[in-house]
C-alpha cells in the first residue's frame, strides 16, 4: 500500500530538524518524469487560510491545474505568519522546482503545526534538496513520505485502491483538531487514470463532500487543510465514472482512519438525517447534532438522551416539525412522531456501550438525506487540547 | 432582594413531589389583585418548543400581551410530549387561573427539567391550588418562588434594581446548559413602572439581546428558554429610556450570577470583537470564538494560543482580513496585522490564570462591535453531562 503504486509517481520523506528528536517533517510527493500532470485540490474555506494555501491555490490557477509535485512540512502551520510566511512558501516551492528542474507554479505546497510563529528556514532549505535528491517509487520512500507529514497522529494513514486497469492511492495526516499543536486534516491521493484537469476537479469535489466534509470532530475549520489529488495518466483513460468510485472508496477509507485516530474520543457518532427538505438541510442538521457538546458527552456517558437530539435538530435552521420526527439509536427507535417511544433498554444499552453509536434522526418532512460522521467528547479531548506545550 | 419588591406583585414557591426528596418545584408569579398587566416575553427560537412555550406564546398573544400571573414547575420540561404536554401546559395555567378568578389566557407557564417524559399532573394538580393561596407580598414566599424555579442551579440567582420612583426585581435559573438534566434559561422580572405592551416589548428585546443574547455555554438553545417581563405601573409613568435601563442592569446581573454558577467551567471568558463590517457580523464573530471547543480547551489550560482565535475568526461567515488582525488577551496583545507580536509573557500568564479571561479581536475593517460571555472547557462540563441519572 503505497501513494507510489500508481504508475508514474515518487516520493519521499525525511527528519530537517523543524521537528526535534529526529522526526520525519518533510514530505515530498511528485512525477516521475517531472512533467506536470492535472490535478486537482480542495482547500479549506477558512479566511485566515495559510500562505502555504494561498500559494497552493495560486500556483495551481496559473498552472492551468497541472502540477509536477507537492511539498510539505509538518511541526509549523506557517499560518499568520503574514508576507514573510508567503515569501518561506513561495521559497519551498522554488527550491523543489529547481531541484525538479521545473518552473515553481507547477509546485504545490502545505504545512502543518502549531499557527504564529515563523517558519524555521534554515533546515528547509538543507533539507529540501535532499528530499528531491531522495525521490523514488520504492515503497520505502512512499513510507517516509506518509510518516514527514504527520503531527500527533499515533501513526502513519494510507490506502491503496486497485482496479484491474488502474490504482488511486492515498496518505492523510488528521484528524488532527484532536491534537494539542495544529488543527489540519491534509490529504494526498494519486492515480494512474488519464483524466483532465476540468474532470479532474469535479470528481474530487464529490468525493470530498462524501467523506472529509462529512467528517466532524469539533466542529472546526482549520487555516491548512488541503486535499490534492494528482493523475499522471500512466494507465490510460477510465470512465470517470469508475474513477469517482475510487477515489471515493479511498477518501473513506482515509476518513475511518483519521476518525479512529481520534485521540480524545472513545467512540465514533454516524448522525444519519433522513425525511429533510433537502440534501442540504439533511447534512446541516446531521453536522448540528454532531457537533453538539451536549449529545457529544451523552454519548461519552453511553446515554441515549434523545431529547438533546430533538432539541439541536429543532435549532439546526432547518425545516423541522416536532410532530413528524423520529430517533433511532442502532436501530432501536426511542422517539416516535415527537414523544418518546417504549423500547428494547437492553438492546439500546448494548448498542450505547459499542465504539460506533449510530443516531437516525427521520424528520419526516421530504426526502433529504445526509450524514455525518462525529466523536464523542471525554476528558481526553480537553487534556489533548488544553496547551500546546 | 425580591421579586414581590415593585408594588404589585405576589409569588410563591412549594414542593409538590414532581421532583424527589422534598426539593421545591413550583412557583408562582402573579399581580397581586389578580389584574392582567402589560407582559413582555421572549421565548427559544428552537423549532423544537416545549408545550408551555407555545401555550405562553398564544396567551400572550390572545390576552393583548397583559397577563395575571406565570406559573412554572421544575424537574420535568414538559419538551418533546406532544398533544399531551399541551394539554397539561394548559391544565396548569387554568388551574392558576381559576385560584385567581382571571381568563386562563392571563396566565403563562414555564417548564424546566428532562425531556421527553410526561409531566407528572397528579403532584401538579394537588400544588397548584396550594400554591395559588400561598402567595404573598412577602420576601419570604419570593425566596421560595426563586427557589421552586431552580434546577441543579447552586443556589437561587435574584436582582433589585431600585430607583427613587421604581424598581426592577428578577429571578432566574440556569445558564443550564451545564446541568445534567435539563438545557434551559428562565429569567422573570417585574417592575412598577407604567409602560404599554409595545414599548414594554421594544425595551425587553434590547436588554435580552444585549445579556441573555449575549452568553453562550455551549452554543446549545434549548427547547423550553423564556424571558418575562411583567409591569404592573403602580409607579407612575416613567421615562422608558430610563426603565430599559434598569432592566437592562437587572438582565446583566443575572447573566453574572449564571456565569458563575457554570459549574463545569473554571472561568468566564469575555470575547470582544470590535472593527467588523457590522454590530451583527461582531456578534455573530464573538459567537464563534466563545463557542470553539478548541479556544474553550486553551483557556482551560491558561493557554494564549491565539492561532485558534484566528481560525475561528476566519471560519465564522464574517469579513475577515487576516493582515488586519489584532488580538489581546487582557488587554496584552499578541498579534498585530495578523502575525506574532511581542509581548509581556509574565503580564499575559497572570492574565490567563485569572477567574475572568478577556479574549479582544480588533478586526480593522469597520465600526462594527460585539461582545459575547462564555466559559471555559474543562473535565466539569463533561462530568456534568454525561448522564442524566
Amino acid at each position: 500500500m503505497s501513494i507510489t503504486t500508481p504508475k508514474g509517481f515518487v516520493a519521499s520523506g525525511l527528519a530537517s530538524g523543524i521537528k526535534s528528536g529526529g522526526a520525519l517533517d518533510l514530505a515530498l510527493l511528485a512525477t516521475d518524469d517531472g512533467r506536470g500532470v492535472p490535478t486537482a485540490a480542495t482547500f479549506t474555506s477558512n479566511l485566515a487560510a495559510a500562505p502555504p494555501v494561498q500559494v497552493s491555490r495560486e500556483h495551481l490557477a496559473s498552472s492551468g491545474r497541472r502540477s509536477s509535485g507537492v511539498v510539505v512540512n509538518s511541526g509549523n502551520a506557517n499560518a499568520a505568519t503574514g508576507v514573510e510566511g508567503r515569501a518561506d512558501a513561495e521559497r519551498m516551492c522554488s527550491l523543489v522546482a529547481s531541484g525538479l528542474g521545473v518552473a515553481a507554479e507547477g509546485i504545490l505546497v502545505c504545512s502543518t503545526g502549531l499557527i504564529g510563529i515563523p517558519l524555521p528556514m534554515a533546515p528547509i532549505e538543507a533539507g529540501i534538496p535532499a528530499l528531491v535528491a531522495a525521490r523514488s517509487g520504492s515503497s520505502a520512500s512512499a513510507a517516509d513520505a506518509a510518516q514527514g507529514i504527520l503531527t500527533t497522529d499515533s501513526g502513519p494513514k494510507e490506502v491503496l485502491v486497485e482496479h484491474p486497469t488502474f490504482a488511486v492511492a492515498g496518505m492523510a495526516k488528521g484528524a488532527g483538531m484532536l491534537a494539542p499543536d495544529m488543527a489540519t486534516m491534509l490529504a494526498f491521493l494519486t492515480t494512474d487514470a488519464a483524466i483532465e484537469p476540468g474532470p479532474l476537479s469535479d470528481l474530487l469535489r464529490i468525493a470530498v463532500r462524501d467523506s472529509f466534509n462529512s467528517m466532524s470532530v469539533d466542529g472546526c475549520t482549520s487555516t491548512n487543510d488541503t486535499v490534492v489529488l494528482m493523475a499522471s495518466g500512466r494507465a490510460g483513460v477510465i470512465d470517470p465514472n469508475v474513477v469517482v468510485d475510487a477515489v471515493s472508496e479511498a477518501c473513506d477509507e482515509l476518513c475511518r482512519q483519521m476518525m479512529a485516530d481520534a485521540e480524545g474520543a472513545t467512540r465514533i457518532v454516524q448522525v444519519r438525517v433522513t425525511g429533510a427538505h433537502s440534501d442540504g438541510e439533511a447534512h446541516q442538521a446531521a453536522r448540528k447534532v454532531a457537533d453538539s457538546l451536549l449529545v457529544k458527552c451523552s454519548i461519552n456517558g453511553e446515554d441515549a438522551y434523545w431529547g438533546r437530539v430533538a432539541s439541536e435538530l429543532g435549532s439546526a435552521g432547518v425545516a423541522f416539525r416536532m410532530e413528524r420526527l423520529s430517533i433511532a439509536y442502532g436501530g432501536v427507535t426511542v422517539c416516535a412522531r415527537g414523544v418518546a417511544e417504549a423500547h428494547d433498554a437492553a438492546a439500546l444499552a448494548r448498542h450505547m456501550a459499542g465504539s460506533l453509536v449510530e443516531v437516525h434522526c427521520q424528520l419526516g418532512l421530504g426526502d433529504g438525506n445526509g450524514v455525518v460522521m462525529g466523536v464523542d467528547l471525554g476528558h481526553g479531548y480537553i487534556d489533548e487540547n488544553r496547551t500546546t506545550s
